[in-house]
């Protein structure tokens, strides 16, 4: 509670930063619970860490972002610079290492919150943005991967999510065959993975005949099973170091529906440089970008040795956006000398009441869909 | 996702910002959720305001917070400076005065959220709180005061609280007596407030006569009924200037229950100027300090006019941090090839599943309750 005064400019907000009115803060609002509330029936426990912490720190577990790019701030406790969380995977990920260091694995978490950077990115403007996920932290093998898509699509699915896709990528797989059967100079490998980023057949051949040979995977992306039939292909022309990684993604498709479309694009980094074998990224029928992001990783612990992990992250304000889950309530407005016990029965039942108090309220003007007459409730 | 490096002081957090881990996370998320669903049954619409706003903006609408109490970043988009919101009410009120000014009243909205301030509280070292509420928008009437605090009481008690004493204040009650019946010259004001807030007879009397005819208000502060008849007795000896506040107040306090207790405290101000007639603090049964407040105020729109609203927030971490709301949830172990339909269906009755990965994944030593054997739960 706090009294107002005149604002220089009312209502006006800064870019990326905005509002969530009725319906929409209520659709995001029943997003976020069904997802976790999916997340939370396989087992991962919600962890919830701070919305800032110190810079360092957090920078240290984020490889996707600059301190400039962050909202910091001098501590006047400490005199160390603070951050905004601009990701929580970062945090739970310092959570397992220490405090959670010693319980038993796999630990299982889940998270929910909102993350903010002071620049946004390219591809959307916003600068506060809703993440939730789970990480499955001390393995990420065969078995982990296929839980937590499975865990990934559970969740969108439980949030009335349809229209899935789902892309697999290896993230390591220019590294494995660039020191194996594919050899590529150490400085090739960068524009190599850059140039199938961009799927750029031509300017493979460009960078030499060592490169030029990579161009078969560019072709191996696309709807999973050809997909995968033509990395099968590449696999059995270099000797088979693929056929291990290749079981795998078959073994992570298998309990997938048919209602999912499953893709392959080996090689994509989708802007992240994945440290393990496998990731995903997860979009939906009818918006632009993914929705969300999975994969294995690393996380370093305080006296050296690194912990596989892996987990899935998911943004889900472009379909808060675009008006989904948004349901307008029953409510019934109570007039004026109503029957309060029949009121509070209504609520229990489900309804949502809109009480009088005055004679000028207008239920219908307030978007009640019913009103209390007598002991009844009747349609508007 | 993102791949981890050592952080130079691995898991050391700011002063006063904290990770909540199991099971307390997930009390957390369900305390929120509670009172939320509690406050939306009564007509309350959610609400969702940035985490950041322009600082003049939002300074301008706080009224017991400076700039250097919150973290604040300059906006390179813009220029201007931004800062971290430490009180979600200010939000509400723009929104109220401009996306939802023209919407119908009385407008109720409702809120949660994560509130940050660089700077603590003296009572409380927490920079980062859990804020959420729900704001009466249009009227500070009786009626529009009835209905508040009865939907913070049921908030509450939805959220499994018990012990709960309400108490309440009337905020504009030393102007009111001093610009009419006990007359106190302008420099005296703020001296008697002080003294009332600190029960301070003594420091009342050494301010001079004028002053200390406001004695018999400390006499007016403790549980409801006596504290009402002595105010009552205030009333007739000063001509009836409060016969309609203590009307209001019985009618508010007529329909709360015996189960709550309710306290009287005329002239506490709990370090808030409202600027309204009433006003409320919400305190817990073994919990020191407010769990929360509410109470009458002004939000002020963009041609000059002035709007009465009312409404409360809960500032529910102390809850939490005392392990309130915290269950363990009945989990089962799925071995190694279990059946994964009987799996899927003790989800959907609500269990929480935790699936082996490896023979080496151990059902109770990862918190599971009970374990899944053919096609039964056997519990360990």
């Amino acid at each position: 509670m706090s009294a107002s005064l005149p604002p220089p400019d009312m209502g006006l907000l800064p870019e990326g930063l905005s509002d969530r009115l009725p319906p929409q803060a209520e659709a995001s609002a029943r997003l976020v619970r069904h997802v976790l509330d999916s997340v939370a029936s396989f087992g991962y426990a919600r962890v919830m860490p701070p919305m800032a912490e110190f810079e360092d720190s957090l920078l240290a577990r984020l490889q996707s972002a600059s301190a400039q790019d962050l909202m910091r701030a001098t501590d006047p406790a400490s005199g160390r610079m603070l951050a905004l969380r601009p990701d929580i995977t970062a945090q739970v990920s310092r959570i397992a290492a220490t405090r959670l260091g010693k319980a038993a694995r796999p630990l299982r978490l889940s998270y929910a919150g909102q993350v903010l950077k002071l620049r946004a990115d390219q591809l959307r403007p916003e600068r506060e943005e809703t993440q939730l996920g789970a990480e499955l932290i001390g393995t990420d093998s065969d078995a982990a991967a296929t839980e937590i898509v499975g865990v990934a699509i559970a969740a969108l699915k439980a949030a009335g999510v349809t229209g899935i896709t789902i892309d697999f990528t290896l993230p390591g797989l220019v590294d494995t065959l660039a020191t194996g059967p594919m050899p590529l100079s150490p400085d090739l490998i960068e524009p190599v993975r850059a140039r199938l980023d961009a799927k750029d057949a031509g300017g493979l051949v460009a960078l030499g005949p060592q490169a030029a040979a990579y161009m078969p995977l560019i072709e191996a992306a696309g709807p999973f099973h050809p997909a995968m039939e033509r990395l099968e292909a590449i696999d059995a022309a270099t000797g088979g170091v693929l056929t291990g990684r290749i079981a795998a993604l078959r073994a992570i498709a298998k309990p997938i529906g048919w209602d999912i479309t499953l893709t392959l694009d080996p090689t994509e980094r989708h802007g992240f440089e994945y440290q393990s074998w496998f990731g995903f990224s997860i979009f939906a029928e009818g918006f632009v970008g993914e929705l969300g992001r999975g994969g294995g990783y690393a996380i370093e612990h305080k006296d050296g040795h690194s912990e596989p992990a892996i987990g899935f992250s998911l943004y889900p304000d472009p379909l808060i956006d675009a008006g989904f889950g948004a349901e307008e309530a029953q409510s019934v407005f109570l007039p004026l000398g109503h029957n309060e016990s029949r009121a509070a029965a209504l609520r229990a039942e489900g309804w949502r009441t809109v009480t009088a108090l005055s004679d000028a309220d207008d239920g219908r003007a307030l978007g009640c869909t019913h009103w209390l007459d007598a002991a009844e409730t009747i349609a508007y």
